[in-house]
Formats: C-alpha cells, sequence, structure tokens
C-alpha cells in the first residue's frame, strides 16, 4: 500500500557511493567503437588527446559498479538527491488508476539532468591537469552545465553554440557567460572546421561539434567534453535511478513501467539503467519506454548501423540507430532530443527488445505539458514534455483496462528557457515538423561501408 | 559545534502547522489603515468587497499563531519545505571566518517565495465562493504566483502587467497563460482606470493597482488579491522562518545576523518575524538587516507616514515609510524591490531600531550575486542579490574583527528570467540609476493631512 506524500526526499548521506555501469549486463555482442580513418575498432590510446584516462577507463570498464569520487559526490550536494514526486493531482486530472511518479532533475542549477556528468568530467579533467574543457552545444543546456562545472573546479571552459539558438536564445548564452564560460556563435573564425563553413551560417550540432574537437585537439591544455552518447556519460547519469530505486522503496511501490525522453540518451540510461539490470538479471519485471520526436525518430525509424557522432564524419563510427549523421532533423522546440544518432548502450537495449521506443509529434508533447504544468506547478522542459506524453498514454490505458499500473517518468528539467515555444503552442501556432523518410535514406546511403 | 552537511532538509510532515503572527508582539503603539475617501480608521466591512472575510480576519488578528488550513497545507507539499543550505563553497570564496547559510525559495513552481501566500489566498477565497482573483503584476513573480495558485484551486485569474514589463519580459507573460491565466497590458482598455492613463502607454505598478482593484469592487464573483504589504500577507509569508529555525537546529547553529531583502516586506517578513518574535520576547539576541535599492530607498531615506498603496490614491492608506505613492523610482532590474512604501509592519520595527536597513547600487549588487552564483551554482534574482550584497560586507567585517558570526540570509528566488540584467552586467553596461532627494520631497508634499 503507497502512503500519500506527494514528495519521497533523501538526505545527502543517500548520494550514491557507486554509480551503475550496465555495460556488463548488456543484451547482444559488444561492438567496439571504429577509428573514423581506418574503419578499425579504436583503442584506448585514441582517444587520449580528447579525454582524461579516467574518462576512457571509465568508457571501456566492465566493472558493473564504479565509485563517485569524493569531491563529485560533495559537489552533488550542491542540489542532489533530487526529489520524487508522487503526481497525485496529475492523477487526478487524468482521471486515471494509475500511480504516477516522476524524478525531478531540474533543481540542479543549470536547471537538467546534464551537471551530473558535467561535474565527474570537469573534476576528472582537473585532476589530470587539464585547465580547460571545450564542447559544443544546441540550446544551451549541456554548454550551461559544464560551464556551471568547470566554475566548481576552476577550469576555464569555451561553448561553442549553434548559431540560430545563439541569435534566438540568448539567455542560455547569458547563464553560461554567468558561470565564468566564454561563448562562442558556431560557425566561428576561431578554427579551420568553422571557417570552412562560413556558408552555413545558422551552424548545426554537427559543426559546432567539429570546432570545439579541433581546439581541444590543437591545444595540450584543453580537452573536449561531450554531454550525452558515450558509455562514460550514461555512467554518470545512473545517479538518477540509483536514487529513484530507494525513493520508491520510501513510498512503497515497485514500477511496472518506466519512461524516460531519448535524445543522446542520457536521461533516459540515467533513470532506467538502475532498473534495467534488475531486469536483465530476472530479478524484476518492468517495462520501459523510451520517448522521442516523430520529427526525429531515431529509435523507430533509424536504421542501427555504425555511423558517425557529428557531421563532418571527424569523430569515431558508433553502433547505433542513426538517421545518417548528416541528415538534417528539421526545427523544433525540444533542441535536446534533436540528434541523428542514440547512445549506442540505449541502441542494444532497444535493438534486443528489452526497451520499447515510440515517437509523438510536437503539439501533442505541448498539450502533454501544459495539462502537467496546471496539475503539478513545474513547467516541464520540451524533451521531458515527450515522457509526459507516454504517461498520459498509459494512464489512459489505466482508465480503460481498470488496472492500477505503477509508472514512473523521468522530468529531466524546467522549461524556463523554452517559454517562447510555449505562447507558440497557447497562441496554436507551433508546428508539427515533418520527417523526411527519403532524407534519411540518403544520408544513410552515404553512411561508409564496414569492414565485417 | 556545526556540521558539514550542505542542505538541511525537512520531511513534508515538518511543514509548519500554524502561521506566525507578529502583530501582538509589535513594538510601538498600533496604528490603524485609513479609508481613502474620509481619512478615518478603516473597519473590516470596508474591505469585504475586495477580499473575503477569512482574510480580512487573518489580517486584524492579535492572535500569535494562524493555523494553516489542511488544502493550503497540501498545496505546500509541491515544493515546501524548502532546502536551507550552508554556504560551504562562497565562505570559501569569500575568505571569512564567517558561517553562512540561506534559505532557498526558488524551488517553488513560480520561482519565488511568492506561492506562500498565494496559495493561502486563492484557497480561502475559493472557500468563500468566488470565482475569479484579479491582481497586478510589475516583472511578473507576482502574477506569476498567483496563476499557479489559481490553477490548484479551480479559480479565474485575470493579471494586469504593467505595459513596460509586458512588453520587455514576455517569458513571465508566457508561463501565466500556461497556468491558465488571463493577463492584460496596463495600462488596457478594460477598466476606467485603465483608459484614463492612455496617456502613460508604459503603465506603472500603481496604474495596474488600480485596474485590477475596479474589475474585483465591480464584480461580484472577482475578488482581489495582494502580494506583499499586508498583515495577512506577511502572515502566510513565516512558513519560511519557522522552516529555518527547524532546519538551524539540525545544523547545529543560531544566527547572529538575519538578512533579508525588502520591496513590500513580505519575503522579508516571512523569513525574520519568527526570529524576530524570539527577540522582541527577550529570548534571543539578533541583528535584522534589511537591504534595499539605493535608487528606491524606501526604509532608508523615506519619511513615515500615512501614505496610499497605488498611485492613484484608491487604496486605504497604511502608516509607512514611503517616497511618495506617485514618486516614480528610476527603472531597475529588481522589479520586485521597485515600490514607494513598505509593510507598515517592517517599518514599525524599523521605526523601533530593531531592524536596521541598508540600500545598495546595482552594479555592487550583480557583482555579489555572479560571484555567488560561481561559488553555489544558483543563479540568484536580482531581489535577493541585494541580501547577498549586505551578506557580503557582514563577511568582509568579519574577516576583519576576527569573529565567526553565523548569518543566514534568503534567498527569495532564482534569476532565470533576469539573464538579461546579467548579461548587462557582464558586459559592463549596467546602470546605477540615482535616487532623486527632489523628486522624493515634491511627492511627500503632496500627501493628505492625517487627522492626529
Amino acid at each position: 500500500m503507497a502512503n500519500d506524500q506527494t514528495k519521497f526526499l533523501l538526505s545527502e548521506r543517500d548520494i550514491p557511493t557507486h554509480w551503475v555501469n550496465l555495460l556488463p549486463d548488456l543484451p547482444g555482442d559488444p561492438m567496439p567503437p571504429l577509428h573514423p580513418g581506418t574503419l578499425q575498432p579504436l583503442g584506448p590510446d585514441d582517444l587520449a588527446p580528447l579525454f582524461p584516462a579516467r574518462l576512457i577507463e571509465q568508457e571501456v570498464t566492465t566493472d558493473p559498479e564504479v565509485e563517485i569520487p569524493g569531491p563529485v559526490r560533495e559537489a552533488y550536494k550542491l542540489w542532489r538527491p533530487t526529489p520524487l514526486y508522487r503526481a497525485h493531482r496529475f492523477e487526478h486530472a487524468l482521471g486515471t488508476p494509475a500511480r504516477i511518479y516522476y524524478k525531478y532533475e531540474g533543481t540542479s542549477p543549470a536547471g537538467s539532468h546534464k551537471p551530473n556528468t558535467a561535474v565527474a568530467q570537469a573534476y576528472e579533467n582537473a585532476e589530470a591537469g587539464i585547465r580547460k574543457l571545450s564542447t559544443e552545444t544546441g540550446a544551451g543546456q549541456w554548454g550551461s552545465a559544464l560551464a556551471f562545472a568547470c566554475s566548481l573546479f576552476g577550469l576555464e571552459c569555451e561553448v561553442f553554440m549553434v548559431g540560430s539558438s545563439y541569435d534566438q536564445k540568448p539567455y542560455r548564452r547569458s547563464i553560461m557567460r554567468t558561470w565564468g564560460a566564454t561563448v562562442h556563435r558556431s560557425p566561428s573564425d576561431r578554427t579551420e572546421a568553422g571557417r570552412g563553413q562560413a556558408t552555413h551560417p545558422t551552424g548545426s550540432l554537427g559543426i559546432a561539434i567539429s570546432e570545439a574537437v579541433e581546439v581541444a585537439a590543437n591545444n595540450a591544455d584543453t580537452n573536449y567534453s561531450l554531454g550525452s552518447v558515450l558509455n562514460h556519460v550514461m555512467l554518470h547519469q545512473t545517479v538518477i535511478g540509483i536514487e529513484s530505486i530507494a525513493q520508491l522503496e520510501l513510498a512503497g511501490d515497485e514500477p511496472d513501467i518506466v519512461i524516460g525522453c531519448v535524445g543522446g540518451g542520457s536521461n533516459f540510461a540515467g533513470l532506467t539503467f538502475p532498473f534495467l539490470r534488475r531486469v536483465l538479471r530476472g530479478e524484476a519485471r518492468t517495462r520501459f519506454i523510451a520517448a522521442e520526436p516523430a520529427a526525429c525518430p531515431t529509435l523507430t525509424r533509424g536504421a542501427f548501423r555504425y555511423d558517425f557522432g557529428d557531421t563532418a564524419g571527424l569523430t569515431p563510427l558508433l553502433p547505433m540507430h542513426t538517421l545518417g549523421h548528416d541528415f538534417v532533423p528539421p526545427p523544433m522546440h525540444a533542441g535536446g532530443l534533436r540528434y541523428h544518432g542514440d547512445a549506442p548502450m540505449v541502441c542494444a537495449l532497444v535493438k534486443a527488445g528489452v526497451v520499447e521506443p515510440r515517437a509523438y509529434r510536437q503539439n501533442e508533447t505541448f498539450a502533454a505539458a501544459v495539462q502537467f504544468a496546471r496539475a503539478e506547478g513545474i513547467l516541464p522542459g520540451p524533451e521531458p514534455a515527450h515522457a509526459i506524453r507516454a504517461v498520459v498514454q498509459e494512464a489512459e490505458r489505466a482508465k480503460q483496462t481498470g488496472e492500477r499500473p505503477v509508472i514512473l517518468f523521468g522530468l529531466s528539467g524546467h522549461g524556463h528557457f523554452d517559454l517562447a515555444a510555449y505562447d507558440a503552442y497557447l497562441d496554436g501556432e507551433l508546428a508539427d515538423p515533418e520527417f523526411s523518410e527519403a532524407d534519411m535514406d540518403a544520408a544513410l546511403a552515404r553512411l561508409p561501408e564496414v569492414p565485417a
């Protein structure tokens, strides 16, 4: 019998001591990343110019747990443990017999789950004697998380921000500056990669990645930092799910369904991996739903192939669901979900049928977000609005079947910097951008043939 | 001996059951509000067209405690108890021996302390059978808090937003709409008061108050709601200080100095009144500092007089420090502190010498806010940045004297909607607006003579 609390809080003593590494439990054969030049399996040394040894170790380790360094746990204390809520008012608004819980990561200074890995990455780089981190950012969630993390560990932070976002979302840029970061409009004239793209003035995430990687590769005191996709990023995010397990125990409930949104996969992995391990080990039966935008439907429509992480094809090739690295997703407000690929670990789980992907259109996700905001108060970011849409779907199904499933979803961040999108929705002027299968097919046809 | 935690959290069971009413302990003779027409003491009946009976009762009661209704405590669960932080990193950045704590109210859905009273007011109005609340808002903090509260209790919400803010801060307007409120640009053509001000297209808080009051006075199913100044608003906010006392006990510390920013006074009252009662009853020795903007220095430079709450002179006259109700403070980013008067209860404490007011200039408050954000992560609103400036001053004094005072300050809200101001500060383009003593003197000379 669940109790009637609204929030389930843990104390600082309950901040996890270890991250969960799902790699050893992952179904299917391991597929190594490939070198972009030789198309041969990548060795740890190939990553050394960009990442410190400890993060490369975390990228490849098969230990089922990895200890969280003391100073990272200290930094986590600034906002962790995050609250887990029982959505009493949202359940009531939906008229559903389902019991709905959400884990809220928007209480972090940067307003999303991103600082969970930003802090760990900044720490390991500072320990390795690195002076500066370079990175890219789209709408600014990741860039602001890394700017915050660098301010804690005394690192400089240089952010290449996609040109169109730089112009349209000045406040995300301001918050990065407030935390001391330098922000460049990408494409910039500071790199070869940027100067070569002067004909694409609005920029793209792919171009910004190339610029940030180039800065790190050319400067011995500078490393590169990535906010999603890679194994070590998934690892760092598992604090979300580990805390959720402890909090659901306080609530006296076990989840039947766990739902998260997926862009690069780090929010989804962070919430679900600790629950997924139980399922993969046969200790629990839980369903997992990955919610993505219909306009960028990587998991539901993409091909499972080796592909590059960036548009220019400079990064290693990873085995993942992809729309093709030079596929350009249409503009949408959930900037964090606008990526051609997905984390290889998440893709392996989709491929194995353990995670069910679903795609939703922009207007239906905002409708769900507004309904949620009016019931629970919190204004969701456009990315977790996709998870909320899936929750509404499951809650309605429960109403029809009369079942009382326990649903847990990840509310990965607030929407304080996305209010123009809410305005457009409320004015009935929000678009439902279309996905072009032909463009995807063309992009996939341009992928290199990988030796078997 | 204080312990080394960063956050001190309470459970939902610790949400206060009663608000603290400081009225019976207030020093000095009680001075009643006066009717704007007759200039005679106001009776409870005079307020009935605007407020429900229970709020009028809370306005005048001399009970030292007032029970918090169950549904209000239930609504508080959405974000209360709020965290109390020990500012380890900020202390380190300042190099001070002082121990600094802050109570953070920015975790509420609306991002500030305002929902503490909005929820209580919406509940009492809904209970009284009212269908709609009308109110004014400047930068939008109060309007968004009331919009959120009305969405919880099924009330309509009509907000008159100061024209210049309506144009310059569209996102605060969007968040009110997301919670279901209707927002009008003030002066509007929907009221006599608005139509009469067509020559002041940028509007003012005084005009917006007049519009909201007119709507409530002319519609039997509509009441008016005010976010500060009045006694019952101070009362509702005391949950902040009550929780802080319990949290400092967990921390094993007693405050030597309590610091808050002051606009209309509700944030300051909410944090300090529970501590102040102990001092007024001789049970503790604590210093209290009220931080205000040098450009709108009500407590430090204003006269203690009877004055109106609005520009047009439609509201009752209150005994308070004032710059004159038609004094127009220069534009500044701490919109919540840009008010000609102050809560009578706070003014009585300043007059009695129990609270020390201090005024700070805009640039020095932003310098303190940026230093805080880089140490603690949280981005402060421009209003609590004034409190942080006072903390820096006290921390530096401690460094000189070698004392180890325990400082508690109120971080009343985040600055997610104020990033244009941070940008201006970081670009060196932030103004330090001047206060005009001549303008104040002229405005004070226009006040009505009140019979002794």
